[in-house]
């Protein structure tokens, strides 16, 4: 692997997104990276590439690469278990005592070996990432990250209420100085790899907190992401913590941690009220929308639809270990599948989201918290996976859409990942 | 591959439902096959079966084979495609389309090809199939199903009204003359492999074909497969076309289709009335529940905490295509999931499943439609998967039975099935 930029051709059917609504899907196409960025899509190889080397993926297909805008690092060595509990009862019983276990870092070196090798292998290509509350086992989670070539926000989580004693900040000061200490470690020292703000959530962060976390983020011009309204009684529990405020959001947005200046992630907003919306609007945050998570807990549906109908900022992601799946083509399919549960048992007024609806939030929507990504179209950063579909046997004749599609809900049974591109470096 | 009944012992971790609320998991074992049947679980090795060979599969999970209970071979093809529509429509605009080009023995053979391939290898040990109403066509998927070793039951699919001309069994007493030319041609003739009476569903057969069915179920002694209350229009449409009955599960039972002297399964029940209950409950009817399916094609979520709190007969399914993926720990994760989302969005009074109660379904519940199937208890028929789940890597020390449910809800993501046993015949 090489991070070197680097100039070629891929040649193989193609397609992407242009945005929500405009697909383009071409048989037998020329991609064209030049120095990291997309120089666009051609059906015929322009006479100003032709000397670039190129990589012929014929049969195979290409596509942008895939962005999960939220996913807790710390939590994937027990994905898959513990599945029996909703949010608040699975953080306490679960995920607290095994984040806990980062504050050593024999544990947090080979849970985070197995979560990075298994991330550079996925068909993620950009990562919005939560560590834990400890500042080594996150320096080292991103020094991991760094390696793998992927480009990766990681957020050194705060916690300063309603902790277990074994999983504490200790007080606000103390988690403060903590999150200065661990920026003074890591800001400036990675290629791919940039540090983020994160509040766990407003249950376990005080108001102070929330202010000293707003007044870093503005000084250092941090991105933000934290969680909002994933579960009722999530939300009610905020309601009695912060009296003063009207709707959950106002708990962030108060302290500047809602976005502005800089961009915000507010995982789920599953049950976002009017106001919470209007707040996120305002804002231009971003929704991490995490539909097997939201299953698995039993949190509920987001109402996707609505936010892509108001042109907010929505992305896709796995919510490691909400999730248990790692791969973002699985997240597509169950994005399509949970929106049509959503259109049966709870609204018909929204229509379920198409499969390039989906793609689109995968790509493009998480994309553009990252710069100009997600999109093989001119101008873009060149993030791209190969994909051999080869597995997945029809006897049917299948368009290039149907090849993407069947990928999305099929990868587990035939699909590969056969190259994987992160700014115009090859990764594998 | 040998269909020879053998005797032998396998060693390694073991987990198995012994009932729907019994789970027995054991660190390291011995599971012992003779003749093909399970003589049980042990700790010890008995004296008595010291002599047997012993296939050591230390450091691999040992589980029950999983039972597919409603699966349509045909649409294997279009599988993952094809998703925007509800039923209905889905059927006259995708499906219908596609199963007629099992008139060609040439496509049949192509496509019947890479579904027995595949399923062989996946970790179904026993289907219930739906084929097309093509006789020559049908044959031809017993013939290639036999051969992978899998018990399966087969149906030619009848159908005398409201089809497209290019899809029809022409009037009734073709479709029942079709289907004694069919039953001519297979019953006795397989080892494995059993025919089926196959009425696609009411709105595709006239009560003179339901008739005429039910005689050649009796007369022929034969188990029944159909659908029952999957969608709300088809719902609709079976009250206006059968404005005799009370409900969609009287337009079989009046001619003997819904179980009683043989076996019936009917897919679906996501709206069966408490009439319609009665009636599985009286007739004994088997509930195939299909989650990935009722979500794709926005269907709903089937009540199966109900159902199960009532004693019925209710096993797991793919419904390959109107579900993607052929899985069957696939359909058990789905099977956890659809139930949260029903307790969340519908109702709070049926309890979410857990992992073991899915995992009943796709074991003991649906295999009890074979016979003493879906169990490593001693007197079962010996369908065993071997799995090697070293693939999917994590730091912590984990129980057996969180093996299991980790395998569920990641065999996409680094599982593998190492062994397949079929009645004590192993298959790989």
């Amino acid at each position: 692997m090489s991070n070197e930029k680097k100039s070629f051709v891929l040649k193989g059917a193609v397609c992407y997104n242009k945005s929500l609504k405009e697909f383009d899907a071409r048989k037998d196409a020329y991609v064209v990276c030049v120095d990291g960025v997309s120089k666009g899509v051609f059906d015929e190889l322009p006479e100003e590439y032709k000397g670039l080397p190129l990589i012929d993926c014929s049969g195979k297909l290409i596509v942008p690469g895939l962005n999960d805008i939220h996913v807790h690092a710390p939590q994937y060595a027990f994905r898959g278990i513990a599945m029996d509990l909703e949010l608040l009862d699975w953080l306490n019983t679960y995920t607290f005592p095994e984040e806990s276990k980062y504050a050593g870092l024999d544990y947090a070196g080979e849970a985070y070996d197995y979560f990075t090798d298994d991330l550079k292998k996925s068909a993620t290509t950009r990562a919005v990432v939560f560590g834990t509350l400890h500042v080594p086992a996150t320096k080292l989670l991103m020094d991991k990250l760094e390696a793998t070539g992927l480009k990766t926000y990681v957020g050194k989580v705060n916690m300063d209420r309603n902790n277990p004693d074994y999983l504490t900040d200790g007080d606000c000061e103390k988690s403060l100085a903590a999150t200065r200490e661990w920026l003074d470690l890591v800001e400036g020292n990675y290629e791919n790899t940039l540090p983020i703000i994160t509040p766990r959530f407003t249950p376990s962060c005080t108001d102070e907190l929330m202010e000293g976390l707003g007044k870093i983020a503005a000084e250092h011009h941090l991105n933000v992401q934290s969680h909002l309204s994933e579960n009722l009684s999530e939300i009610d529990w905020v309601k009695g913590l912060c009296p003063w405020s009207s709707c959950y959001g106002q708990t962030y947005e108060r302290f500047g941690l809602l976005g502005g200046d800089t961009k915000t992630i507010m995982a789920h907003c599953n049950y976002s009220t009017d106001e919470e919306v209007e707040l996120m609007r305002k804002h231009g945050t971003y929704i991490a929308h995490c539909p097997q998570s939201n299953a698995y807990l039993s949190s509920g549906i987001a109402p996707i639809r609505h936010y892509l109908d108001l042109d907010m900022n929505v992305g896709l992601a796995t919510d490691v270990a909400g999730g248990a799946n790692l791969s973002m083509f699985r997240a597509v399919s169950d994005a399509v599948a949970v929106s049509k549960l959503r259109w049966r048992c709870v609204d018909q007024e929204l229509a379920p989201l198409t499969i390039q609806e989906a793609f689109y939030l995968a790509t493009l929507g998480g994309g553009s918290f990252f710069g100009k990504v997600g999109s093989l179209a001119e101008g873009y950063d060149f993030d791209a996976l190969v994909l051999d579909d080869s597995g997945i046997r029809s006897p049917r004749e299948l368009t290039v859409e149907q090849r993407l599609e069947r990928f999305c809900y099929m990868q587990a049974e035939g699909g590969k990942i056969a190259h994987k591109f992160v700014a115009g470096s090859q990764l594998f």
